[in-house]
């Protein structure tokens, strides 16, 4: 949409209100980006004792080609972005950590280059590398031909859509947190308008940030959403031996190869060749208000990385376990919920497709924070073991959905 | 296609002959491109009782990264027309009215992101916002397998297609006749070689612009072709009471769902939840040399916008009715086409799938004339009323087709 | 994938070391791209018999629009080479020789406007003009569903994927070999690891270019591969009474309908309408060393071009003669490969689907030979003369695949 030029915002001029600066990056509204962009605490002239610094650079080389990144230093981490990718997390770093994973697509795909139909439904692994994916929020799960006929293909299509804005906010006030805002659309006429305001807030010197999603049906009609937030980890942490926590009433297998690993389902094997995925699902457990705590740990329990979520927004968890060989993506999923990564016509029945009305807005509101040695993994152990009490996690052996049936 | 660069055109540089200023824009047989570009009658020092200008702007943000727009400005209308899909007119701005409506989908959609397949054929509405797309020209209408086992996805591929070359032409003669030239291709080999050139011309001070579409056949083989001008009117002539005005012999339904709303077919709803759309197909009349007219005007009839096209070339019209909320594009489109918007494979036993022979061109002529107060849309009215003369429309109760049948 | 910027390595500056300067266009590990580019013997300060030059272009307009061409200039041939479509080769021109065709798709075609899947899995067609297109390396072949249910799309994918990396070395030693290197990867998360470093090497005032491409499945599984070098001749060489000369002892029609040009597979028809194409299956045979040997020469036998590959590499070779008329691409196709043109799931009961081990290279090395005059076809001819030795050519009057069994 194009508005005329005479209002049009000016891009990269920070307005430094009494709260905040604020720099607007890329606007479809005016058809305006800012391009190659950088600004620090030193440049912007905050005295922090963490300096930090934030990058926009645009790709380029094979389907990369185009590509926006974010790069958010705040002294202590290094999360990279990807407006071109629905804001996606590409990966974090922390000193010799790392949240992120090595996946066979070793570019930052351009969305232009990926037909998400292809491979009856598959086209989505052509750029799937991140630490953090949304699948959502249109539907989600695995491809099949849904009740009306259409194709639904895996996780839909939300990390796929270039971001329409993007705005970064730097907090006057100490500690001088800094938020990054994307909205990514799903709007098609006649079809779906999902609005998705995505925030990544981080505060300088903090091993731990934090999304704030807030979906809005823009539509006049209530429609169906879903999402899911794959969160994927690989090496350093995961490791043989490397250990899954989390506060949950149950567990049960995915489908009849993941039976096998229901009673392992807390520790992990080595890169293992043949292994394909397991994958279980959870009944996460909160507290009063709703917030529970997934934890991955390495085998010294020295390193890791907790991933918190509210089971009111997101009730269901998966645990993707794909400890194949390192060539082929050795990685586990974490990844809360509305719904599990079955297709959306099995999930119906388990009341796992929710509906959002006219104008309605659901928030989403996770964290994720890098534990960097024994006394952080063992603070984010005790909280999980507080929200799960005495209670153990049952085990149900067979699946929710029965997959031999169509 | 690469020219020697040495006999590679000179882009934006004027070329004044004694007829005309001559700006190249784009060029893709040389590979060139002038990027951000205008031109004013000031600054080519043409005297003018209105000054005009016209700018190139590429767009940025969301799935509108990379799109290039024209800005016309005349003097009295603000016309924006779209290179990226297919020389496309995104909407004209004229004091307070606008032709044009609010779609669903906001940004102006690089045909990058879209596959038109997607959905069983429908991934056009991915992008579909603009006052008028061109539906064609290899195919157009609902999608659907053609009897060949073929999916035809909807109303074709040229309003995908970026245009392959851009040329303003300022004529040097007052008054100063500005004429947008936009060549489009849809070439695949073995199936397709439909060149169209398409024109967009008005002189500075009208409120009358002008279509001149040449579209030929570069192919040795005779090929079917099929267009519609689909073009698109919402707020503020489309409101409760607004008038469609039509010189025609007959109308009826396109489905049974439209059954409903043939007797009120010229007049409109207020945004209505749950209408969705209802679809008239039209027998136009014209005069002598084939000349129609079709007329949208407000409820006061003070404003509006007439529709001028010839029934040798298209001799059907479309009334689409998408009187839903605003929210989900409360629009009305009038449509003059080769053919209605029946599947290609319901067509041909209509007669509406018409041929064009290896070298033939066909020629499309349509105006578009912004209604501004009540004595210009008496003359609209009192035009179609002298085609139409003594002979009602007649409404016929059952759809041309029988959809039910497969 | 994102090195740190520290690491990353400098772009376009040319690195002398004692045996060639080396020049980084392209490269996605570092997410650079040096732009507009070029480099001669003379800025080089190359004394040299022959000057060259080599230049990198970003092409604009139409579904052009972002490709990059790379054109090399040995002082005898222009070699176009299309980074952007996967190190294809659109032509080479050598004084009124050229190779190449002119197919009805006019632009060279930015793989992000195609969708390979579309008309049943034709996608491919929508972009095809290159003199030399790769048709690999997940599958090659006629669309259609594989026994696994997946679609196969025509030619597979590699020539729509933008290359990762691109390089130009040139040897500081004389002749001062030019050799330009193209990494271009097929990767999809479960599916594929298909990594190709390709590369054309050729030598100032050289009327012979040489490619040299390594596809290394960078998998931990075994994997099929399939690879057609599809190498497509027109005007001026093809003519009426044009001669095809092949080392092989067998010839099959591909189906029924090239039965009728069985008989006359060595010569060409004129421009015929209603031709379509004929598409012969022929056994290759080569020397000590597997090399072998394929020629196109004019009606007088004064021009040509000879295409030279190992059967060891690639042991089938399809003759393609797609004498149609003009305006539809009068073109013939000499295509050694590991496969014929039939669908996969046909080519796997033939032994044509070969297996790539994790970590294992295939080498593939051809040469395409400019032939100038009556002397240098001469010597093509007799080359070819002596590897098919005194053992005539057996045609085979059935084709190897009975194609109407499903």
């Amino acid at each position: 949409m194009i508005k005329p030029l005479t209002s049009a915002i000016l891009l990269a001029l920070a307005s430094f209100s009494t709260h905040a600066a604020e720099f607007v990056l890329t606007d479809a509204a005016s058809g305006r980006d800012v391009g190659n962009w950088q600004v620090s605490s030193k440049s912007l002239g905050i005295q922090t004792a963490t300096p930090f610094s934030i990058e926009k650079r645009r790709l380029h080389g094979g389907k990369q080609e185009g590509v926006d990144i974010l790069v958010v230093n705040n002294g202590v981490m290094t999360i990279t972005l990807v407006p071109t990718r629905g804001m996606g997390i590409y990966q974090v770093k922390s000193g010799a950590l790392r949240l992120g994973w090595d996946s066979p697509v070793k570019e930052i795909v351009n969305p232009a280059y990926i037909d998400l139909e292809s491979r009856n439904g598959l086209g989505w692994l052509d750029g799937f590398n991140e630490m953090m994916v949304r699948c959502g929020y249109e539907w989600t799960g695995h491809p099949g031909i849904d009740d009306n006929g259409q194709l639904l293909s895996l996780h839909g299509r939300v990390q796929n859509t270039p971001a329409s804005s993007v705005k970064v906010i730097i907090e006057d006030k100490a500690p001088h947190r800094i938020r990054i805002l994307g909205e990514v659309s799903e709007r098609t006429f006649k079809k779906a308008e999902l609005v998705t305001a995505t925030e990544l807030s981080v505060e300088p010197g903090s091993n731990r940030f934090e999304l704030h999603d807030a979906l809005t049906n823009r539509a006049d009609y209530e429609d169906e959403y879903q999402i899911i937030y794959h969160s994927n980890f690989g090496t350093p942490i995961l490791e043989a031996g490397a250990q899954f926590i989390a506060a949950a009433s149950e567990i049960s297998p995915f489908n009849d190869y993941a039976k096998a690993g229901l009673h392992s389902w807390q520790t992990y094997l080595p890169p293992t060749k043949g292994f394909d995925e397991m994958v279980f699902n959870l009944k996460p457990k909160g507290d009063k208000a709703g917030q529970s705590l997934a934890v991955l740990l390495n085998k010294a329990a020295d390193a890791g990385v907790a991933v918190g979520y509210n089971i009111r927004q997101l009730p269901v968890l998966t645990l993707w376990k794909n400890t194949d060989t390192r060539q082929q993506g050795y990685v586990t999923g974490i990844e809360p919920g509305t719904s599990y990564a079955y297709n959306t016509k099995y999930q119906r029945p388990l009341g796992l497709v929710p509906k959002i009305q006219p104008g309605e807005t659901k928030h989403f509101d996770l964290s994720y924070t890098v534990l960097r040695n024994a006394s952080e993994t063992a603070a984010a152990v005790a909280e999980v073991a507080h929200l799960q009490g005495t209670e153990p996690v049952r085990e149900i052996s067979e699946p929710l959905v029965d997959l031999s049936k169509k």
